[in-house]
């Protein structure tokens, strides 16, 4: 099946379709919400996910609540309260909430066509920092954003323009973004890709197989620091210990000048079935205890530069 | 069940008995052994793991082979093939090498019961080096070993002791020997455990969680380049980066003076459904390339000592 055919959300102008992405890569199921509960819920769920796709389902739960008459400022809450780390979350429900109601609809439809530009300048400004063997965590692709996709649109772009690259997709457990996502992406777009557990990245490192790393991430500080995927932190460690450059895809919707340090963002804890299970299969003792954070945050000074639709940035990070 | 029952390998004088530790912790299946080609395939399908229960499994398996009355050098060349990187496996055939066939029985059970001191010995001398959160990776435990155990051997030693302490138990993809075995242990111990997902390792330092690491090996060089479970690696690279101790529990069986560095060490790559799946579900697409070494080895500058049954170690190691 052609890349192009794997949209992660579609809008009728009445419904919101979500591309279920927890069956990927077995089954290619929709989610149908006609409610903003229930695309708060599939968020929570993470039937959708990745930062920049969160915020888009998020717009359009919004259009939803107009749609049904419901109270915009509960709406907005319960939408916020999804999942707690991804500021594109926010950001986007604050611009809706400058909107007039009747214009929220074309709000959301223009913030998804936004997402999706971004991706494609963000890309075509990091291709050339990668050639060679490039690791990556998580998904950040079609399926995370707009389409396109962030770090590994950063690939996707250098990749088109002919460079010659293999991804190595860590699986990232606990949820196999990469094993699911990530490889079902290369896979479907004939791009180079070796899959690995997320305990190789050192290995693959060591016997020359990466010449850099790129990452997405869910929220920068003003400082730089980076809330990204659980299990960044240790790539950009080991990076700096092999002399790897690692950089952030950063939409600049994800930069939070609010937060002035990693210290200021939240990290969402999830429950211990994620961990003590794969995919609802159990693979531990059931009364083990588990410690289940879904991001860590990895200090400014191990991150070679942050690449956004405008360019390549780092702190102080300009005014747009 | 108390901890007692937990037991790996038995001998009964006519068959050997093999928890099935690919069905752990869910069932306790014991796999009957009667001919040395069984023992064989056990080894290398993982019914039994661990550098010291392989290399006890295979002393048996020698003893089979003498009462089936088959050529002991196609047997001792059979089971050394059945996993490559583990060097008490050769030791185990090389001594055995040495005894008359009728008492190869014998020296089985020797070998076995020797097992046990050695690691009491080395949990009593590395006992007093952790205390808090220990980290530790894959299975080095009573299922690992003919008893008590290794790395995890140090931790129980500690934890009778009356020390304070919290395992952390990364689940070690892609087997999951620390999520279905080490967790289980401390379960059935009650040792204060957290399962983490491989990718956690990090955080989990960066949070002030983790006091120290503790690893068995299955291959130490004479330099003190020690493979060790893929992902060991890593652990000591963030070890470092954070200031923490990291130590491998070595029975001294596990030090190859035939390997001068790392670089001599013949590091097994599996095949790559055990990445593309967990325990038989597929969870990435069937096409997707796979690397799979089941080891790493870390550079010995990066360990601060390699606990022994003599005493703690460090290159150059002392003959015995």
């Amino acid at each position: 099946m052609p890349a192009k055919s794997l949209v992660a959300i579609r809008w009728d102008g009445g419904c919101l379709y979500l591309l279920d992405q927890r069956l990927l890569p077995h089954s290619r199921c929709e989610l149908t919400c006609s409610t903003w509960q229930e695309v708060a819920g599939a968020i929570s769920e993470m039937v959708v996910r990745g930062a920049p796709a969160i915020a888009i389902a998020a717009a359009y739960g919004m259009a939803l609540a107009v749609r049904c008459g419901e109270d915009l400022e509960t709406a907005s809450q319960g939408l916020l309260a999804a999942r707690p780390t991804a500021v594109n979350l926010r950001w986007v429900l604050e611009r809706l909430s400058a909107v007039p109601d009747h214009r929220i609809a074309e709000e959301a439809v223009d913030i998804h066509a936004e997402d999706l530009r971004i991706n494609r300048a963000l890309g075509a400004h990091g291709a050339g920092l990668l050639s060679g063997g490039v690791l990556t965590i998580c998904n950040t692709g079609t399926l995370a954003t707009g389409g396109h996709g962030t770090a590994l649109g950063m690939i996707r772009s250098a990749w088109a323009a002919g460079t010659p690259l293999h991804v190595y997709a860590l699986e990232t457990r606990p949820y196999l973004q990469g094993a699911r996502l990530t490889a079902f992406e290369c896979v479907e777009e004939a791009i180079p890709c070796t899959l690995l557990t997320d305990g190789m990245a050192a290995a693959a490192m060591a016997s020359g197989r990466v010449c850099s790393v790129v990452v997405g991430c869910d929220r920068v500080a003003e400082n730089g620091d980076t809330a990204n995927k659980i299990g960044t932190l240790q790539l950009a460690v080991l990076a700096r210990h092999y002399g790897l450059p690692l950089y952030v895809a950063m939409p600049t919707s994800t930069l939070d000048r609010r937060c002035a340090t990693g210290a200021d963002i939240v990290i969402e804890e999830r429950g211990p079935d994620e961990v003590r299970g794969v995919q609802g299969m159990p693979i531990a003792p059931d009364s083990v205890a588990v410690w289940n954070p879904a991001f860590d945050v990895t200090p400014s000074q191990l991150i070679s530069g942050w690449v956004t639709e405008h360019g390549i940035w780092r702190p102080p990070f300009p005014s747009e």
